[in-house]
């Protein structure tokens, strides 16, 4: 049984990643998966929040937003309406904590990077995209970062690459990579999160429907793993190239 | 290799359920994991939000928060920031998706059941008690729209029982239901919400130092899995007692 | 002609006060004026607000809220709705002024002591609780800073004690301590705040129906004091009992 | 002894009191204490809140504010810092009781009364200026309603007329409508809402420094009553002039 | 053909400027434009916000505000709604930047002078109002700083003056100074800012109903230049009066 | 002399007009004005607001953003701070009011059309490219509410085009379409809105430094009205290719 769009249950929707998108941004990335677009950028400051002032340590946050027409229907700004959403919370927080599982706070030193992912079109795994797209991001701040000397002579903030996809249980077959038309039917959706040596930073599942089984939640797993795994591949390229 | 407390690695603090704590809440209790103690009531409404009017289906929904000395240091009240944390819109949320897991929105008719969540002392795992908790006021509320007749005569709104656990590797050993002390040194840290049944509703796991690797998960899981069992008879035994 | 629940006119509701309700504050007190409940705990820390630093002296702040379903029907909470209410700002502010009317900010020191009132249940009364828990809260916080020798040896902070309670004309009887019943059918409705010597903090007396004579707020006031003094007896046996 | 203006201790500052100062409100005055003025406006609207509606009753409510630079030095708007203060809130409540207890719902009619009570100038008691102030404007708003048969015909929703001051404490002396200079320096300071027969409608006093005594509240309400009586004169005199 | 009023196209309605309206600020005013009435005042403080400290340079800056009913049907506090308007926002940075059009930083010196413009009663034309009547509070303001020694013997920090007036094109006829009826009807509607020389500050455009043709603009332009010139009389005969 | 990047006084930067940008939005457009980027999204829904429904006409509005690294150094973004600074109100005000200038509302019918003007990467005149790419977006979308029937058969809402630039004097010398470098250093800096026969939507000129004169003014209008002619221009061509 083939999926929506053709795709077989564990591939990938097309992905590009285009970096230097930005003329002012120390890094910058749009990424598509499929019809999903995120634009993320990478802002590097020197300094860091006052909590850590002294410690010698950096620091690394990130925001994600939706632009009030990336979905079908039009949403309110959260600007207009003057508090940011749980969803938005939820996902800001969810990138950021996905990112500094790979930074060195010492070798970084006292700077801030943020992360700014927003999503110009929506089409399922607009967090997965921008994780994926601010890793990208993040790699071409540090290193305009140790070109600047902000960071100290053969110091790498980066302890390795991370990137997500999500899975999810669609009439009751595992899928990868999820588009926006199956993840409102999943029965089960998940985001993983993984480091390209294939270990887990975040695994997030959640039953919508019917509570999953442990024999599910292993298969949906291994989609995951792989389709990470693939994804690592596609930001080693991106970074290969000439900027 | 025991634990800060004595217990051993498979081991739950001691839990009490108190039913009845509230002369004003449909349903209404006081648990506690420990030292942790949350207060948990069921408020239930005729009608649902507007955007639900008319489907004939009923709505549940949760809000956690933290009372501001119910952490070792003071915290800001939200209400005098004038805005809600990340951290507090992505439980309370958790919790009602949590508890929307195992009720029947038909058989609820056009309800609405808010579940508060306050918790009074926290000690590690204030968001699994909370769920835990609030299944049981849950229960309670929806006993009391059947006698009151709310609910047609017959119609079971829950189809299940749910109950939540955290899990967490501390020096490379996994454990279950973390107290603060051991939460802030664990390097993977996991909520695990279940069925009765065994089977899962939400796994969020997140490595908070060491990305953690498919068998690391497999332990944590299993650990989770005997606390959620465990606490299902907690929750039973309470639910047994005559109010 | 006996009330509602079977007091003489000039008779409190049952009255209990335990301490040391919570592991983390430096004071913390669960009052019961009859089924009012309301959680109250002091935090110390050291320094002061910045307009008040340099100067040697002490701050003392309340800040009063209602769990949303403290009452009958669920309340809003005010940090969803992103503000306080001016029945929640006119409340903490009194609280506030009435513990700082016992205090010598030069024997306190540039400490701060900030007491948190959470009206676990209402059924009337719950600031005048407050104030009279939040007392015995502060003379535990008191107690725990000259332990830890942030308040300089032989200094008392501690300049009297101070309690509260309402009192309000129903069906033209003069009443003391309303329960809800009570407070909503009340025409005159008075809250007296008085130290342990008998005399006056706060008087803040409402006609809610018919405007009242001088001769009138005398009753109250006689009943206010009475009520005062009994208040002062149980908040002194709490203090004497060993925590 | 005399004051700091050289009044007695029983005397009112000049009052003022000028009708018709907006040409677009219903009733308009602007009132001066000595140096205090407010500027109050009554704006009557047809219909009621929503909680309100088919009750066949109307409604009256105040906002009181301070212009930035009433005062000596600059405050911050409260719509600049996006939210309202306590003080704000508490005088605002105030004034809406007060007028509220000489209003008749049911002949008002399904009719809203708004007053609005902004500060010119502050030299202390704006609350009670304002308040004075109010009643005016609202007594003319009424006519407005009278004429214009909003109000059914033969119907007086004003039963009573109101007027405020304040009194207090400054060095053991009670003295009746303290400047600011006064104010600063008073043990104790209370504010007073009576009707033009002598009675109170609230009553509302504050040890600033020290407790007071019940002879000392004697004192200052006998200081009251008398200041009040005076004030209500003011009215009448201005009510009788013709617009 | 004559206007709603009985004006000439080119006539301003009746000015009124009264200094000394605030016996608080360093410079205040009530100016009238007919029925227009805008409550300016300026206060001084030293030093200027952090972002110009150690420039040796002063800031000047404005904030606007209607009072809920300076109109005809009574508007919402902005304090109370919680966040401040397009259109408040709009104008207050519009007088702000007109005033500073002739303000020599560095003769004022680190001191900072906010002008706040109020309008108690609006009939078109407030912001040009307040702009004019600003400058004149203004003016008071730099002359009391000089007069404190907060600006250094002989610097002028006014190195011109400053007004405001509004026209359009209504039915077709270009009109100086439009009170709200004629406001309402305009085609095209225009805020000029003129100095004292004749040149321009601002001039903002807007076309309500047709665009406007470049010699209609010019007509306008006519009109607002000559209608300065007489403002700009119309201040210095209030600044040459004796305060 | 010529300008920074080379050009003459009276020529635009290169303008590049991107069409069907989104999936979802009814109009969609990304426009560069040199490196200053817009995405501008019409959103169609039926029905207008509530102030506006039974007449029979249609509403246009729009809301503009910067991204928060759209900019040289990262700016906060509004909706973390919670509120919207005056800069983002004032432009979104002025690109609402340029579209509704070409907008027949009768003939729009009850529908509304949301412009999202979202700055992706700012460098100077980002509030005229906005307006400039918001109408062919705007364009598109009438013409998908025209296929859809939403607008009656027969009936065309715009009654004209209407595109902006900015002009400027820069060291004495009128420049047309200032990039940022230019726009700091302006003495004068003017907004020009234009239809795309020639007339005048909106003018406002502002004096940065030195006011300005009327031949000045003249100068810049000449410019502006040039610069809008050939973007004219560019929008048709642009709406003449197939999307």
């Amino acid at each position: 049984m083939s999926r929506i769009d053709g795709r077989t249950p564990d591939q990938l929707r097309p992905v590009t990643i285009e970096r230097g998108w930005s003329k002012h941004a120390e890094g910058s990335v749009l990424i598509s998966f499929g019809d999903t677009k995120v634009f993320c950028t990478a802002s590097v400051t020197e300094g860091v929040p006052r909590w850590r002032k002294g410690s010698g340590e950096g620091w690394v946050t990130a925001e994600y937003s939706m632009l009030p027409r990336s979905t079908n229907t039009r949403g309110d700004r959260e600007s207009v309406r003057g508090k940011i959403g749980g969803r938005t919370h939820e996902i800001s927080r969810l990138i950021g904590r996905s990112l500094r599982a790979v930074i060195d706070y010492k070798a970084l030193g006292e700077n801030t990077i943020v992360l700014d992912c927003d999503v110009l079109q929506a089409d399922g795994g607009t967090r997965t995209a921008a994780i994926t797209g601010a890793y990208v991001a993040l790699a071409d701040a540090v290193g305009w970062a140790q070109r600047k000397k902000l960071i100290k002579h053969g110091r790498q903030p980066l302890t390795g690459t991370v990137s997500a996809v999500s899975v999810g249980i669609v009439n009751g077959v595992p899928l990868l990579d999820l588009c926006y038309e199956e993840d409102v039917k999943a029965e089960t959706d998940m985001n993983v999160v993984c480091t390209g040596d294939g270990r887990f930073v975040e695994v997030q599942g959640t039953a919508e429907a019917e509570p999953f089984t442990r024999a599910e939640l292993g298969s949906l797993l291994d989609l995951a793993a792989a389709g990470c795994a693939e994804l690592d591949t596609a930001q080693r390229e991106a970074l290969a190239r000439t900027l």
